[in-house]
C-alpha cells in the first residue's frame, strides 16, 4: 500500500503516499550531509529537526525553519545538512 | 537506524525518530476508520490529508486542520477517520 524508500544506508527513509493529485513522501533523515537529485520539481517542508540547504544557483546555505517550504527545480541536485534527526514532507509536482 | 512500524494490514505505516528528547513518528494512513491506543501522552499533528478524531470524553467528532495539533492522554483509546491518504507527526511525551 505505502512503499518504504531507503537511502544512504538507511540514514534517510521515507513513506510514499498521495497528497491530492501529487505524489508525496514523508521521511526522516539522520544528522549528516546529503546530496539529492530531483526528477520532478519538489516542494519540501521541514516538519521537525534542523535542516539547511544549498540549492542550485544559490551561493549560500539557507537555514530552513519548521513548517517552511522550499522549492527545488526538476533535474538538478542540491545539498542538505541535517543537524539532528529530522522529518520532512516532500511533494512531487 | 529508523524503525518502520506497520499497522492495520499496512494501511498505517510510520517511521520512528527522535524529536529533541521526545520519541516521535511520522506516518501515513490510508482512507478508513481506525482505533488507536496510547501508552504515553501523544501530541499528533496533521501534515497532509483529511482527518477527524473522537477523543475520550468528547461526544463529537472533531475535524483536524492541516498543521493542527491535538493531544491524546496516556492509556486511552481514540477513534480516527481518514478521508484520503494522510500524513501525520506524533510526539510521545
Amino acid at each position: 500500500m505505502f512503499d518504504v524508500n531507503e537511502y544512504f544506508d538507511g540514514n534517510v527513509k521515507s513513506l510514499a503516499f498521495k497528497a491530492g493529485e501529487d505524489k508525496a513522501t514523508v521521511g526522516v533523515m539522520a544528522a549528516g550531509d546529503y546530496e539529492f537529485g530531483t526528477d520532478s520539481q519538489e516542494h519540501m517542508t521541514l516538519i521537525s529537526g534542523e535542516m539547511s540547504v544549498k540549492l542550485p544557483n544559490e551561493d549560500k546555505w539557507r537555514d530552513i525553519a519548521i513548517n517552511e517550504t522550499f522549492i527545488v527545480q526538476a533535474k538538478v541536485s542540491f545539498l542538505v545538512k541535517i543537524g539532528c534527526d529530522s522529518a520532512y514532507l516532500c511533494l512531487y509536482k
